[in-house]
């Protein structure tokens, strides 16, 4: 999908929502276990609710791989079952993946070849050789780990260096260089506040996939103040709080409400901004 | 598997070689691919006939990942077959993982409880919390990125703070105060060079596996005489130097004789030390 689809989509469904597809067999209703794939039940349960108000899905590739073989099952079914019923919403695959050329070509095959979804989040300290592998594909997007929503984030990404330049700029200045803001996007987590004021100094136009709205405590009024753009801008992910807000059987209904919820606040920032 | 027990296997074997498994369909000998599980047919003679020369096994995760879930089958059986067949071989899956702690954990469950493998590589952008919850599983191991082998090593890890310190050293001094070097290893390429003398500063006695050996263009013997402690201290890796030593039917044997070379002068290497 290529940004001008995906800011279209955005004011179609006047949303810049995407749902974290964090499904763990261990948080989802007692109901659905006795399914054959109780994760793709649970998941194509939350679609149906969840579409009409999301632009975009984000499979988190740990809570699949934790199941092993059954896991990746369940990871192929979901990507298809989005992409057939629903294929004007992004898919990206949260794996935070990254390694030297050779493997990071393997990883690009893996996920804009065999699982075939519109973007990857990846880390970027292995420098360049191992983000540009997947840039290597028209229409996909690499979404590189800027400023994370992590209490972790500032161990590393906040260092300065001589310049008193924080490590966080240098690399999204850099990885811009790499492809520009039609196949890059970047990671920012929303718990950042005002940081996104200098986000969006060093990449005024890039979109910015934003987790740590809901059970990590980010202000979506703020990032909307912060961080949008002529164009949005922006992607605000919410998962726990969208999926699980519910563990009875109404889960589903009660995602979608969630997901209803947060589109329409959405909608209102998006009319202050008058981008619709 | 503790340290003195891979202290003592590289003793035993007068060898810290460990073979890199980035096992690629499109590189195995083609008799192989009317077999069932390719994969794993390769995998299996490579390991019969390097398991006497090495002390460790990597498999590469993205070349599993790549085919999906048959690729996890192959992954999985893999492991399944070093840990029965070679109990006392290292296993370290290089997934290069890392994300919020909640997903870490994921990941942590993945690798040391469904693949039950020894050691994960972890990319330590994230900070504290996206490598600790690794860190929970006695007994096992966290490979934590220092200075990488590629070209990209460049872009960002030496970049200096205020005080002239290089971020990659900020991460191994970091990241060896969450566990100690009971827990922790650290990946730094053999394409360093002498970089290895600042490690060593950094790391006194910490494990390191090094990549970049063969393919890379890497040198043993410098990666020795600057990054050997008394306890070896070190986990040298090859894989396609090995691995694809031989594209013929005779694939395994010459797998099998490089890595007998590469012992050979580990061991002559252990004897200098007087390790062995």
């Amino acid at each position: 999908m290529n940004r001008q689809e995906l800011v279209s989509n955005i004011k179609n469904k006047k949303s810049f929502l995407c749902v974290g597809l964090d499904t763990d067999l261990k948080k989802i209703p007692q109901h659905l276990l006795s399914a054959e794939d109780p994760i793709f039940e649970f998941n194509k349960a939350i679609i149906d609710a969840t579409a009409p108000f999301t632009v975009a899905y984000k499979p988190n590739v740990a809570f699949y791989e934790c199941s092993g073989v059954a896991g990746w099952v369940s990871l192929e079914k979901t990507v298809s079952y989005i992409k057939e019923k629903y294929s004007d919403i992004f898919i990206i695959a949260d794996a935070k993946r990254g390694d030297i050329g050779n493997t990071s070509k393997m990883y690009a095959r893996c996920f804009f070849e065999e699982l075939d979804v519109d973007a990857l989040t990846v880390a970027p300290y292995m420098g360049e050789d191992s983000v540009t592998p997947f840039l290597e594909y028209p229409g996909k997007w690499v979404i590189v780990l800027g400023l994370t929503s992590n209490k972790g984030s500032h161990d590393f990404q906040l260092i300065e260096d001589a310049n008193g330049t924080p490590l966080f700029e240098s690399v999204m200045r850099k990885a811009l260089s790499w492809g520009g803001s039609d196949s890059i996007m970047f990671v920012v987590g929303a718990t950042q506040g005002r940081m996104f004021e200098t986000v969006r100094r060093i990449v005024p136009d890039a979109f910015l996939l934003v987790p740590g709205v809901g059970a990590q405590g980010g202000s979506l009024e703020e990032v909307a103040k912060y961080g949008m753009t002529a164009e949005c801008g922006l992607l605000v992910n919410s998962s726990r709080g969208i999926i699980y807000a519910s563990q009875g059987e109404d889960f589903a209904e009660v995602a979608g409400q969630k997901a209803a919820e947060l589109q329409r606040e959405m909608e209102a920032l998006l009319r202050d901004k008058k981008i619709i």
